[in-house]
């Protein structure tokens, strides 16, 4: 007989450990729709408060992946690697990264969503590029990894429906936290989209989902141990975002970022997580001989950079948007940044029009958070501190209004900066 | 700003208490339909497992039933109680005390429900007798509480229409087994209901929702709160249902044996707990100058309970339904009954059609299980110690199945009786 829904959320609840066949048919029916929004509602929060043992999430993971297709790249020429980030402030690595990785001779088939919330998304960011877009048949997808060697487009709804149906539901239920069902839906993407390696990016403070070293590295671990039980070879950094990357949050500004990157420049924190990725994702796909840093300073990867926004229609050459509003916040006295919150930022971002507030809604290309220091910087009262970019000057006074408690300037004596890359795991 | 959905659901999932503002919205906002049935279920999860404070629950009671109209029995010329059983096995034990406690003078509204599952339902079982209807007007309602001083209806659409949602929910979402849901949703339709005094009859045993003492205690001290608070007298006997009550578990055979009760006959056990609850009744009614014990030996009972069911069409002279077919299990060896499990009996005889498994079902009027001893009783191996009832023949196997391990006959010498009446509450 056929497990029955309140048997299996029965189960949870009391603690059980839930069987291989309940875990399958439960994700299976759900994804039919045999079992109902509610029923899934109620198991999702019994497995956030009661837990999953690492055997349950493993399986819930297969489950989610039987739920779609699976991709495979096993006819490429060359290995493949990608990366994941958990979602920061002012997190565009994956643009300079991408084409990085191709031009040391991995590919990178990087599924990325939008952004949702005060952390910014890949995609919206390249859409600010004019022309580009992300939507790839799979056979295009293909064709550009074996010529660019990297892809970075909109995952397809064939990749692990259940996940996609879950994720909506946890989003309105008060289900997101879970680490079981975090890990989970990261890891069923990752694995159905078939790369051979994979590298975690977990971000820890104030403007990531994990505020803690503690959960960073609960979460790390569970993901890792499902990437190398599916033959994926995986590793975790745990780095730091209770500061924003670089120097800006927001779509056309974080490309332009990038660029400066690419073209061997930037903000020395992009830089070193840039390279820290690619090592990690170079060694994984055993292509560890290459120094990626030797291919930013040649200008192979601003050449991959420029072949990867072309094959998807974009013009490298165009000029980006720009906001049609900005505002400038001074420094209000002269000393050392010592604090710049990642939080204040992204939602100072988010309400200049840089983010959405619901999946229908439309971003702003131009619109963002530029900082002219970074903490431990000495700044001169009265100097620029921010700009704001906005197109509807009536988004200032809320972004102000958050930003406000976000930075603090004082006496640089006791600033120690803390380490970027805070922990590997794998 | 009215809250949101996903702020409460996150509030008790990280095990903070809710506000008044933040109960009153939900409660409401989920019987309009702003708050989605999947939301709901996730909150009555977090419910579950994380609990509610004394003050959660009456605030939580309240909103209920301010979702709802309040019925009022103001205008009668006697004083009102009623009884809520929490449910167990052969429990009639409404049938005969709702007239009892109404020839002692005070008036008994009882709105009762269906049964569903291994516990029968009084509706059920009044059911049974020719021309008997459950559904009455509330005017009517009143007229029958003056001129007979007794009704066992069915409760109207009106009353506490958020538990009537609720309740539907939890029964699909495995959310039932929550004593802050399960105290409110009893205590919302019984405060709704307006009577004066209240007796809660809270079973534990196998055949009961509450298997142990203390979780039974729990249910209890939540429940008279609830009721005193409302102003509604209220006090709680818990009672045993490891056994089931009296020598009948279904549906016509549970009104003949309640007729014996009335008749000065019946069962010791159901007597004992018939009069135990209307003491209680009647004490909290301001009525406990009279001996109910006096009104069952002079036929005044006896007499309340014909005109109580010739009021709502039934004729009380017409002979009961009876099963087409029988079948006896005799007593396998000679010796002392020694064990007589609840929920093994009330599984038969819900195997048997007195029961339903989906609300729609109907139950057959002749089906149930009589058994011909109680624990303690001396028997001889090929006596009849069972005999069940059924219109469909091919229901007695599984019937039998369960009924296999529910017995034992065996040396007396170790047997000791427990108490019906385990502990009084209020």
């Amino acid at each position: 007989m056929a497990p029955d829904a309140v048997e299996v959320i029965g189960a949870k609840r009391d603690r059980q450990e839930l069987s291989d066949s309940q875990i399958d048919w439960v994700v299976d029916a759900y994804t039919r729709g045999a079992v109902a929004d509610e029923q899934m509602a109620a198991l999702a929060m019994a497995i956030l408060l009661n837990g999953m043992s690492r055997r349950e999430i493993g399986r819930w993971t297969t489950a989610m992946i039987a739920s779609g297709e699976r991709m495979d790249f096993s006819s490429l020429s060359r290995p493949t690697a990608d990366k994941h980030s958990t979602g920061g402030v002012g997190d565009k690595i994956t643009l300079p990264l991408a084409p990085l990785v191709a031009a040391c001779g991995v590919a990178v088939p990087q599924l990325s969503g939008r952004g949702l919330g005060h952390t910014g998304g890949t995609l919206d960011k390249l859409e600010s590029i004019p022309g580009w877009r992300a939507s790839l048949s799979n056979d295009e997808m293909l064709s550009q990894l074996e010529s660019v060697g990297a892809v970075v487009c909109a995952a397809g709804d064939g990749l692990a429906p259940a996940d996609k149906k879950l994720y909506a539901l946890r989003d309105v239920t008060g289900t997101v936290p879970a680490i079981p069902l975090i890990a989970s839906s990261i890891m069923s993407k990752k694995i159905a989209e078939g790369t051979g390696a994979l590298v975690l990016d977990v971000k820890v403070g104030t403007g990531a989902f994990m505020g803690t070293v503690d959960e960073a590295r609960e979460l790390a671990t569970t993901m890792v141990a499902l990437g190398q039980d599916a033959g994926v070879s995986t590793v975790a950094l745990l780095t730091d975002m209770s500061t924003p990357l670089g120097l800006t949050a927001g779509n056309a500004v974080e490309v332009q970022e990038s660029v400066d990157v690419l073209a061997g420049g930037g903000p020395a924190d992009v830089v070193e997580l840039t390279l820290a990725l690619a090592r990690e994702m170079l060694a994984g796909a055993g292509h560890d001989d290459v120094d990626p840093a030797d291919r930013l300073a040649d200008g192979s990867a601003m050449d991959a950079w420029r072949a990867m926004i072309s094959a998807q229609g974009g013009d490298p050459s165009a000029p980006l948007p720009t906001a049609r509003e900005t505002h400038v916040v001074p420094a209000p006295s002269s000393g050392t940044l010592t604090r710049l919150d990642a939080l204040a930022v992204g939602l100072a971002a988010w309400r200049l029009g840089a983010g959405r507030a619901r999946k229908e809604d439309a971003v702003q290309a131009g619109a963002g958070v530029v900082w002219h220091a970074r903490p431990g910087d000495v700044v001169t009262e009265g100097q620029p501190l921010f700009t704001l970019h906005t197109d509807e000057p009536e988004r200032f006074d809320r972004a102000l209004e958050v930003l406000e408690g976000g930075y603090a300037v004082g006496d640089g004596s006791a600033y120690t900066p803390s380490p970027l890359v805070i922990e590997r795991v794998g």
